[in-house]
């Protein structure tokens, strides 16, 4: 039977669980482990489609929560779809709206059904539910689509992380039974906090509902290194070999490195955008903080070596004068250098992965970046 | 003798005073009429110079007063000049500070030397002269530098006006003598409101003084088209033939279309950028309000026909959707479009000049633009 979305495993690392793959989608080939930027709304914030494809991106993260609640899903469907909407025609992966709507969305109300909350634009009251979170997902018509599930505020007991696993679960059979695009891969979303017991059900549970990826939730922004690392170790192991694993809203370089050694593929974050509109930027040698008088007069460019447009074209002297004088195109361009730089780690990982030096690269690569 | 920067009329239009030309500058031609979007800070709002370029854009214009301020022009000259600071590798005119000095420093105090003012940003006492002025721009190194000038706050009686005209005649003559780099050309100013005589008096002693080209001021953004039309009217009969001439700070289709009837060769104005951050879009047929409901689900482009980035990749309800959403891709798109609408107006001019098909060209655009 064929899939929408068809994941190959191409090496793998002798010396970890790391893997190179990949993944076959109606909107192009996306070469694991990769980096997905995200794109909100519709948007990755300040880059047009031509400057993302630039960085380096193969296929970028939307968010149905906020698309729902604008322009609505119907609007984009009208328009053609996301892709066309946007103007971006590769890969696009949306999420479920779980997560904004619990963290995001005032006064939600969680019941077996769904989520009822207000928006946290104009305070409509919303619902949402796996039938309907699959519904708008469809209508947006992402190459992968991704089940809605119960996302508790951590840290809470093991008790709430239960009962938030089994609500996933149920939940997961119904995005599955409510999913009909035959060009859309769904994939489901493993809970359970640092559970490895609760993370085992959760994942053995959705396999046996044959999804066609599994992601990592519960773990985002603001995690610590260790946090992320622990939900890993409990849940890797029990994702299948033959289909891609996402960790879901995780983006520093060393949780990356981290999650690529457990066997992760793929990984979304706000962090190099958000980074890069608060003139903070990524670089192998640690975060480079642009406003920094040190750069006043600074004529190298972000990051020595780096062959992003920013890099290519501007000083640091350039750029923080820009962040000084409050011009969008500071934003800009640290985003892009951001962006590329995180794509830029994960093709270096591919590389090392296929030349069975991905331990030793992890290493140096975790040295360099220091604390 | 051979200038900085060469001016040759290529054609001239039986009809009018229009004229079709072209200025060589140290960073290559522009054909002329042609129109200067403004990078106030070293960047014109939210585009990359690629963008720009793409747009159309030959020369573009940057403050001298906003470069001082921030990040200081020692700081520019240390990083190579404007050109290199910006990278921007095309012809740049920067204005002298004159117009910004009196409208938007605080407690601006004339005297004959110079203008004592605070800096809108952090109050700091400053001053610019004739002197200061040339030797700023010559640190920015941009191809045309502008002579600084006094602009009176209009409305001002006659009286007023002659003695800023005989200020900015003296202080014209001090730029001259101040000025000394040879791969950097300078205009003089014309002062005079709408008084024909004052016009042509300030006009005879610049000329005296044979400068590389001459600009009109003391018309900008605001004035009605009476005004602008009637300002033209009693300058440039008075300004010499084989000289660029300037109207600075007007950019609207309408004045270009008039000032073109004059024998007008160059325009510069914040209008394209300041109304695609506003969700205003120029176009052929008027301005075209983005945030209107109407273009919610309104699969056009921003303007039928238009070549632009903009207008070749999206829809009015994608970018109505970005302003809503306040995303930055949203006045990045909209000044895209604006600018190249100026781009290609002054294109169609040329060519109507060449064709000498000029006065019925400008009449149908008018028609078209509406009231």
């Amino acid at each position: 039977m064929s899939r929408p979305v068809e994941f190959q495993v191409l090496h793998r690392d002798p010396a970890s669980l790391a893997r190179r793959g990949r993944l076959s989608t109606p909107h192009g080939p996306v070469e694991t482990p990769a980096f997905m930027p995200v794109g909100t709304q519709a948007t990755v914030k300040g880059l047009t489609p031509d400057q993302l494809r630039a960085t380096g991106t193969s296929m970028l993260l939307a968010n149905t929560y906020h698309l729902a609640l604008r322009p609505g899903e119907e609007v984009v469907a009208q328009l053609g779809g996301l892709h066309r909407f946007m103007g971006w025609d590769g890969p696009i992966l949306t999420d479920s709206g779980g997560f904004q709507v619990f963290s995001l969305a005032a006064r939600s109300k969680i019941t077996e059904a769904g989520v009822a909350f207000r928006s946290h634009i104009d305070g409509r009251l919303l619902e949402l539910s796996p039938e309907s979170a699959v519904r708008i997902q469809e209508a947006l018509g992402a190459d992968v689509a991704m089940c809605f599930d119960e996302c508790p505020a951590l840290p809470a007991s093991k008790e709430t992380i239960a009962s938030a696993v089994g609500r996933t679960v149920r939940w997961a059979r119904r995005c599955k039974d409510a999913h009909t695009r035959s060009d859309q891969a769904l994939f489901g979303i493993v809970q359970g906090g640092s559970h490895a017991d609760l993370r085992g059900e959760c994942a053995e549970a959705l396999v046996a509902l044959d999804f066609d990826g599994y992601a990592v939730g519960g773990v985002s922004v603001g995690e610590s290194r260790e946090q992320v690392r622990e939900a890993l170790r409990v849940t890797t192991p029990w994702l299948p070999e033959d289909r891609p694993r996402y960790l879901m809203g995780v983006g520093r370089p060393q949780d990356i490195l981290d999650a690529v050694a457990t066997g992760i593929d793929m990984f979304d974050c706000v962090l190099p955008t958000r980074n890069g509109r608060n003139a903070t930027c990524l670089t192998g040698s640690g975060q480079v903080k642009l406003r920094n008088a040190a750069h006043r007069l600074d004529p190298r460019p972000i990051e020595e070596g780096c062959d992003c447009f920013a890099c290519q074209s501007f000083s640091r002297a350039y750029v923080r004068h820009l962040f000084m004088a409050k011009e969008m195109l500071g934003p800009i361009l640290a985003s892009i250098h951001n962006v590329a730089y995180l794509h830029r780690l994960t093709r270096q990982i591919r590389e090392a992965i296929t030349e069975e030096r991905f331990v030793q690269f992890r290493l140096e690569v975790l040295e360099a970046l220091g604390p």
